[in-house]
């Protein structure tokens, strides 16, 4: 290995193979349930440096197949699902593209902006934004998640309802593939039609197909007022009457649909004294909208009320409030950020990031709620997400006065069972959002079709044949 | 041969196995360059007698390789690149999805339909409407073309500035793979992060990997109104500033921006007696733009007219109207739709359907137009497209009194190089929403990138490895 180290040092400099000192900072994942352990953490600063790792590495375990080498693509190292850290083999190089972290251009006229995998997606939005344009994912972790990051896990957030995922704001990819070779692929077209779509092949991928090194991103006009509500909905039946509403009313403005529980905001009531959670103590739900209004902020507002007004007549909606100016709709978008952090407050709890068609959801959320209660007596179940997406954050929590750990570790596997089950019953999906990485990937041989599976299977052999590029996430050579 | 004949009447019945007559509807291309010989013409009416159809197939090349048999999957047969009809070999299946068209399903909560690949893409645009809701994928052939044959090239048409392309109108897919197993991909999710994006592999593959038989799709609310106008703008450039403004004004209300070159409209005006083409004589442009609004006709004139008033005062519009009811918004785009009749009536001419960053188009038009003007003196160029994608057609017509056959036998090599160079050159691409077929894949050899040809390849090999499939469009396995 001593060799391997060298070549790399050679190519992208010694201060930037790093095999001494606490690495935690990329060998342990964000939520630290994994800790592993790097033969190297490489960090190249172009994509003729990640070309050359690549190339030095593939030569490398072709001649030592006995070496087990891998490598592991990291951005921002802020995923979900064990994804972008090592395991604890000591055998996989972590290649961090954090120094890739260059706008390269901007094109007004043609709507794009060409970014290195390793801008963190808040200066992104920054840069965008400072050219006059809007870009618009955003998720919790934007000030420190990468680019490269959220297209190789094709990260959601909150504005999917408008915009779609990571994939559909990407335009075109710069990507090294597994024996090292450049695709230069950063089109910036909006049509071209010559051939498979490898562009959407390596988005999602999570860095087992390549290594997405640039990307050409859409950017959209600044809305000229963004106006945020938050409505109290008396059912989740409600709540899908009220999206349908929302889309008649407001077309492609609407930007924003998040639906919560009453448990979920009443956590947030008890561990954060100084946000004031409005109307969830009558409703068994709230939702909260978003309006982005390419005309003026005086017609943003009546387009708005003349929603509320209309779902009021409905029924579909209690009670509700515009947010009057910025800083009171930060407000209630730091409420609805602030669910995952009270939880964390409340104790240990078990995470799902599932979707289900939103015509399913109420007969999902039922059933599944019914379900757990039997099983479980006294279990909580924290409910909040992007319904106009039909992603559900359904996660559940020990009953009062159990301890946390116990119940995570005794209650985990059954709980995503009867979760997962009733995902499936309903035609949803396991991951929304979150991808697959080491933690889902053992679930997807049940809750995936096997014709995908092999599909997906014949795919990672025939473009990665010695698979190196990070080896048993999203899915599984042998069947 | 005689055995497999048989087995597939046994599957899909005697009467949908045509051998015998006039079978030019499906051996035929569209554009009637291409005149094949089928082996037989297979019309299966279920997905299940479409994947026994294959394994049947698959089993007979198996076991006869030197047979040749191959799969021709078709839906309309409106494609322009000859990929839906078979070669002279007369080892050719012509897979029809004809029969299968039927609707399965519309989910108004969900905003999403699913329909058969043999559905017509008109139907499928009126079922949607006759549920309340919009399907937005527009395009010249749907009368006549399927949504399979749409989502089998991906493809373009008008309103692809707001929608996207058939691909992002395409939420999940049913498909036979080329082993005769059947992928239930059907999701209707908008979140769906468990693994590859099948999906979009074969959306555009031309069925070279698997045949589409049926998809759930994107639904939209009805707009209020759509407001059609006619701007005359002075240049290029202009065009191009009116689309930024035009973005700015009416975010994603903007649903078309058409631009067509004077010439071509001259055409329309010369052969279309009953059109009459506004404004096209002092003006080098015009744009055809559409307002799509969710509000109400009132609120589009009055959003549509503030920016006209701004490109006026701007200068990039110098005069313009606005339709003032729904005759005159269908005139206007018949005028569009009008100009490939026009010029057919002009005579046989090189058409392209390429795409370049709107900003390199107004260089690209002023270079590549001097180029073959200095070329072929006298040559007449006919410029119009979707502007908003960076989507031109330009095609390329004889010198006056010079024959247009002969024109066409030769030049096209030189013309076709001259502007695929140019493509080349200013970052764009050579087929931007008619696919690759047989016309254009060895044409790809030398204008995409061969990283994206070998991992195409690879693709290919992996998952159709008797080459079953389509084999010789989109792309050739050997190199």
């Amino acid at each position: 290995m001593q060799n391997l180290l060298s070549e790399l040092k050679a190519i992208v400099g010694s201060a930037h193979v790093l095999t001494e000192g606490d690495l935690s900072a990329w060998t342990q994942d964000w939520r630290k349930r994994s800790h592993g352990k790097a033969l190297a953490v490489v960090r190249p600063a172009s994509t003729d440096e990640v070309a050359q790792v690549v190339k030095a590495c593939a030569d490398f375990l072709t001649q030592h197949p006995e070496s087990g080498l891998s490598i592991v693509p990291q951005g921002g190292n802020t995923g979900l699902v064990v994804g972008s850290t090592p395991d604890e083999t000591g055998r996989q190089i972590v290649l961090s593209l954090q120094r890739m972290n260059a706008v390269r251009s901007v094109d007004a006229a043609n709507l794009t902006m060409t970014v290195e995998a390793g801008c963190i997606l808040q200066a992104v939005q920054e840069q965008a934004e400072t050219a006059g344009f809007w870009f618009p994912l955003s998720l919790a972790a934007e000030g420190s998640c990468t680019i490269g990051g959220n297209l190789g896990t094709n990260a959601g957030g909150t504005q999917v309802l408008r915009f779609g995922n990571a994939r559909d704001l990407c335009l075109g990819l710069e990507v090294v593939t597994p024996q090292g070779d450049v695709w230069q692929g950063l089109s910036g077209l909006r049509k071209d039609n010559t051939g498979y779509d490898l562009k959407n092949l390596y988005i999602g991928a999570e860095g087992t197909l390549g290594i997405i090194t640039a990307a050409t991103l859409k950017l959209y006009p600044l809305p000229k007022a963004q106006l945020t509500a938050w409505a109290a909905v008396p059912s989740m039946e409600a709540a899908v009457q009220l999206l349908g509403l929302a889309h008649q009313h407001l077309g492609a403005s609407l930007t924003g649909f998040e639906m919560m529980g009453q448990f979920a905001l009443s956590l947030v009531a008890r561990h954060f004294d100084n946000l004031r959670v409005p109307l969830f103590q009558e409703s068994a739900f709230c939702v909260l909208l978003e309006n982005a209004d390419a005309e003026s902020e005086t017609h943003a507002r009546s387009q708005l009320e003349s929603l509320l007004e209309a779902a009021l007549a409905e029924g579909c909606v209690t009670d509700a409030v515009v947010a009057e100016n910025l800083a009171q709709a930060q407000t209630l978008w730091q409420i609805r950020e602030s669910i995952p952090l009270a939880q964390a407050q409340e104790g240990l709890n078990i995470k799902h990031d599932i979707s289900v068609p939103v015509s399913a959801f109420a007969t999902f959320v039922t059933r599944t709620d019914a379900q757990l209660a039997q099983a479980i007596p006294g279990v909580r179940l924290v409910n909040f997400g992007h319904l106009g997406d039909g992603n559900l954050h359904y996660n559940v929590q020990a009953p009062v006065g159990q301890d946390a750990a116990v119940f995570l570790q005794e209650q985990e596997a059954r709980v995503n069972q009867i979760v997962f089950d009733a995902v499936l019953a309903h035609g949803g999906s396991i991951s929304a959002e979150h991808g697959v990485g080491s933690l889902k990937v053992d679930h997807l041989s049940h809750y995936k079709s096997p014709v995908a599976l092999q599909t997906m299977r014949a795919i990672k052999q025939a473009l990665d044949p010695l698979n190196l590029m990070n080896p048993g996430r999203v899915v599984r050579l042998s069947a």
